[in-house]
């Protein structure tokens, strides 16, 4: 999994000192670095630490670009997330994808409760290759999407809401169980794991697509 | 609450017996009778013990008619369900509308994951004066319904589905967690209530009619 | 839904940048503006970017009366709590009604381990439109309200508790299986939905009552 | 705590060979014998065996009387149960009471949603030395009748419900969270339970009587 | 409930100045105050504000003594800790029992790691009226003593421990589902909830003693 | 989604009277049906209902072969699971992939627990362009699988095991937590939603390949 | 782990018929065979068609010795329970034990609510080493246990008790915070395991003291 | 358990000034000291207090030698773990069993998702007389681990992960259903009840070392 992309490194659970002494270590061999689910705190001794290190706020990542980013493939995947608050995730998957080398549309504030938002974005949906579905409270949006279309359709439910929303449980829970088939669920927040199984559908089609004459 | 309306008996934790000596009591009286979650087994023995019992089994109900059952009010309830495996609850609901002398159209097998179905309901749905919305899985009907149309929304979450469906709980969480607004929810598969809390509704509203000159 | 009537920003989960561009943009338009969830920190921010913004610490909410508030119906809703800790919760509530046009009473402070406080109310209760419940800890309050009147009754569950409270579950659960019939229930501290369902029930009234000659 | 007083058996989880074996043992020392849990099946085999084992199906008891009971104290337990699907754990309590030589009132079939009929038997409450609630759903009567009444109060959960009564949680929680101060609780559906703290609140009583010239 | 003893606040919930408000009107009628649950920073603003209250740090509560307080009876109540960490609850639990009239003996840091410290207690616990026992972690402190002891146990689980004991659940789930028959429980860290139903106990035995020739 | 490919029929929830009906009606029009956890008792109902249905005990299925199976893609699925308690949704999922046209290999009983089995197999893994992963208990092969190779994995908990196991939770909860990146999760014991992820992804990539020249 | 001790197939989740298949396979290479969690049922079709399968009802296995059961080492294991209905996990344990070749001591029966038959036990404890602890509703014997001696210990919650015992969750949470240090748990119920567990403890012991001269 | 060995000191949950009196007491009688989860601020005064007293913030430990540690054992505890967020909880685990003289390899870093490392470590995982196991997450280390080798497994799951993992939740079901046999499971980041454990094995092998001629 590991040449020409970035290495990352889970910010959460570690120190910046940590991350800092991780970080330089790869970027001494010329990799690139994507560090995720890092807080301001640890993100301001992150860059102050390491030349060229950028720290992205609403991603709550830094990344370091020390080779070109190579493109995995021209298929487009569709981020596709429910509200304002659900942002900080949406913004993480679109980092990882970014150093990834995936190019992907910003579908944002398509909940359900607005359904013609989401009916105007239908042809975008149609168009992509994979979508992610990012939401919170009930988590919804990933049925209707994956009942309208016949893509690959990850889905993230979000720790947005509260009460019954349980720190995402009400979404998780939403998601495993919807009534339309063939969705698939990652952990609750996990931006950065939409992205690479994203990325896994892709560069396998590459991979297939070199190999056939 | 119980002049003219029928006696309901929750048949579930009672004994054959026991139901029967309840509704002959109810019955000596003149009232009209309404039992719910009876199985099979236990209505066989209150249908042929009671002169006049009906027994309903997609509803797992028993009813008996004593008097007329009054009309109580003249405005539509659209009753909503997802799928066929809801049928069972929403017949109960059906049934106890009926017996409570509520009118009601069903809409039904418009889950969300064929929207098209539910888009071409929506005339229905907005002159209806109370919607119930009966769904099982991740239950996100009523988040869709709910978006669509101003009308007071009640959402009973059905035990339909399996695994992470939790017998309910996904969908009981994601319907108190819609992000459509003024959604209320009853208990799982609790037909009776979400008709009953209809019933609320058309009560207060035919009373006020009568009150203003 | 949303013409004359105010737009709802919830504020949790947004930055307090993000609240004040979605607030200006809709009060450009000579819309009011209901901001709920929305901390101190916040609020403070909000008030002073835009003019005339107000903010309701024990409600945690900000509003903004552009346009004068249009009465929705002269059927009064009971706002009925159990204690002083789920005053936030009630004001929530009051101030969402508030906004909406909807006439409301107070009953607060009622709770049923002090069972005479609220059977002196009962008259006020039996006059309401709409009854709305809320209560923490065991949340036995909606189950006596629904036993006492005939009224639609919107219950929300509030987290105030400890222990085997689990953050609002206990009184979430309790308000689902309540034995008295219809009661129907939204999100642990959702008092703006609460006020929300009472707002469908109330318009679709007032529709109905303008359609009847 | 043995003497005098008869030898419990709990009948689940044990074969009704292990439960003859023991319950014969224990009568060969002229022990009265009560066993607790026992299904019908196997209270016909422990009935056919022992010489003078009586089956009560309600409480699911089977009981053998081989000595006089002798009578605990004059202070008299109100049993206070909410609706008829409670039977089964109310009997239970009640034979267990009874076999320990305690004197009881039932006070049975008053739900919070009907107050009016768990008013009327106030007095009967008031005069009680201790109060046992069973109630299942939400649980709610247990509170009600803690804020009316003095009296030690111990609250026995029933798994009676469905959907978010989860077997007996709503209620358990409900009750462990009463806003009447001083409730106490015991195992859902644990009517033995429930009888055995009344026992050791009078016993104790019953010592200290007789400990004071 | 309420002559003679103190009138009690939760202070939990409720603002600084709203727990003034209620302790100052109470004092003016010359009541004794407890307030439960108060933190540090609220309680500086309670003892500055009302002359005469007192701040427990370790207890967290407030007490206000206007008058000297009744005996309630002359039987002894058995707290029982199992360790330091458990000292909050138990001095909340003993701060209650004071202020109601309660005479008591701490038996702390007798946890069942340790067997011998609590079978050297024993005999205090034979000669108390009542034993209350607080524990956190696995809560397996009141299953030893409910099977040492035949007096009326009251388990308080605390939310002690971390990991598996989710905040109290463990304990509180194995003091519920205790081997020793008749143990009863309290809410979680509910130190305050004991004492009330300690004082259940003794209220009512000593009305029984006096109406006794 | 529906030209060419079997209507698929939820049998769990339906009686076998509805399977029928919802079967027979699409066998006019010359679709091939699949029926999904139907039971034996069902089955056997279906199948003597209706000519050519056919029955697979392991996998709980019916198929109805009324035109021929369109062959989706040629690249082939990896179809991995644990041990021989998983067979059911193995053979689910298989017969879904079979009746929607998908080529797989069938890489059985590689638990982690005998790490070697599973390392034999690494060629066949690297080689698939889609592997599914069937495991229950702790369903740890996922993560291992996922660490092997680059390729989509779509993980299906199971609720095989007893216990902590809690009927799949385990599984559930450790896919998703997986610590293998981009591991995506579908509903416990959900062999078709596997199944039909996979069809998402080989149909993209099966229409993308046809629009490249 | 394979050589001269038996192979064991888990009887749970396989038909009769696959159980058959596997120990007539291991049967034919002359090995022992242990199949646990195997029913009556299906035990009567194992033993009926493998010549020499022997079947435990109680501990719900069946055994088959090809060859002689090789002695593990000459140090006790106590089996320690706590009640009539802990019996079938216990004896699985002890069979699964025994066809390992450990030696070991019952010690049943003493559960905390009965102190004194432990402690009358202490000497065959402390002469232990390894204890198995197997106890139901909230476990609480591992504790007392671990706090007498210093031995390993290796506690097995069972799904013995009702309501909040939750099958087993609360004796497993007990357990899992037990204040005894060093405590060791294993699934609900799973003798097996804990049998094994053991075993790796003397295996390793045997082995090490071989390699000292 | 007690002799020549530190008193344990659980830190969480006392203030310093509760653990400064307990650790001086035990200091004059010149006992060694632990104290385990303790926080840098109480640690700060819990070392300028007390004379020798030393910090490791890493594994949130003090310790002060007062007498020479004794070694335990020649036998070597294999310390394996996940990834570096797993830290804390592998260094509170090497600190108690440094503390209790026992000699061990730290093998770290190791996680499931890369397994060639966990491979190259085989020989030192099999020379080893123990094996902790110490993973968050899903916790799938544990059963790979103990597939790979045959001596006694002792997984500690850690809260390290978000959303699904619950607060190491995740990993402690993971751990407990394992479908490696006999591995056993303790607390949540409970690395010093791991390290108790490994003694108790440790210590009774050193005792039946020691008692053979
Ligand atoms: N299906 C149902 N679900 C929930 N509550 C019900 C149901 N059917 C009846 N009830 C309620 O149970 C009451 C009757 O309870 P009971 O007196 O035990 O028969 C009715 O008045 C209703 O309030
Ligand atoms: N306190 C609240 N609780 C639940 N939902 C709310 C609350 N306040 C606002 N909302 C809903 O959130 C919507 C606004 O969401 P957003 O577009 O993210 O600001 C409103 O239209 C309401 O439906
Ligand atoms: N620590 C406590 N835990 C639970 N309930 C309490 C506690 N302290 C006081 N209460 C109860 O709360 C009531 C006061 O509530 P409030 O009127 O909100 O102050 C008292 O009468 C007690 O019944
Ligand atoms: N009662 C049991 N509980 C848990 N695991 C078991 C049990 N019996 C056998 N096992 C494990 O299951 C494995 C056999 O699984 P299988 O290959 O599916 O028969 C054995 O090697 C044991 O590791
Ligand atoms: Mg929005
Ligand atoms: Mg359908
Ligand atoms: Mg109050
Ligand atoms: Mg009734
Ligand atoms: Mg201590
Ligand atoms: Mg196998
Ligand atoms: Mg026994
Ligand atoms: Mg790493």
């Amino acid at each position: 999994i590991r040449q020409g992309v970035p290495e990352v490194i889970l910010g959460e659970g570690k120190t910046a000192a940590q991350i800092v002494a991780i970080a330089k270590e790869l970027a001494r061999t010329g990799q690139n670095v994507l560090v995720t689910r890092v807080d301001d705190a640890k993100a301001a001794v992150v860059v102050s630490e390491i030349e060229g290190m950028k720290h992205s706020p609403m991603a709550r990542t830094c990344t370091l670009e020390r080779s070109p980013i190579v493109p995995l493939s021209d298929t487009k995947v569709a981020l596709v997330s429910a509200g304002t608050s659900d942002l900080p995730v949406a913004e993480e998957c679109a980092e990882t994808m970014r150093m990834l080398g995936v190019t992907f549309d910003r579908i944002f504030d398509v909940g359900v409760a607005g359904l013609h938002r989401l009916l105007h974005k239908r042809p975008l949906l149609e168009e992509a290759g994979v979508i992610i579905v990012i939401a919170g409270m009930e988590g919804a949006l990933s049925s209707v999407v994956g009942g309208l279309v016949d893509v690959p359709v990850i889905a993230v439910p979000t720790s947005v809401g509260y009460g019954a929303a349980f720190h995402g449980l009400a979404a998780m829970l939403g998601m495993l169980t919807s009534c339309a088939s063939g969705i698939t669920v990652v952990n609750i927040d996990n931006g950065f794991g939409a992205a690479f199984a994203a990325v896994r559908i892709l560069r396998a089609r590459a991979r297939a697509a070199r190999s056939t004459p």
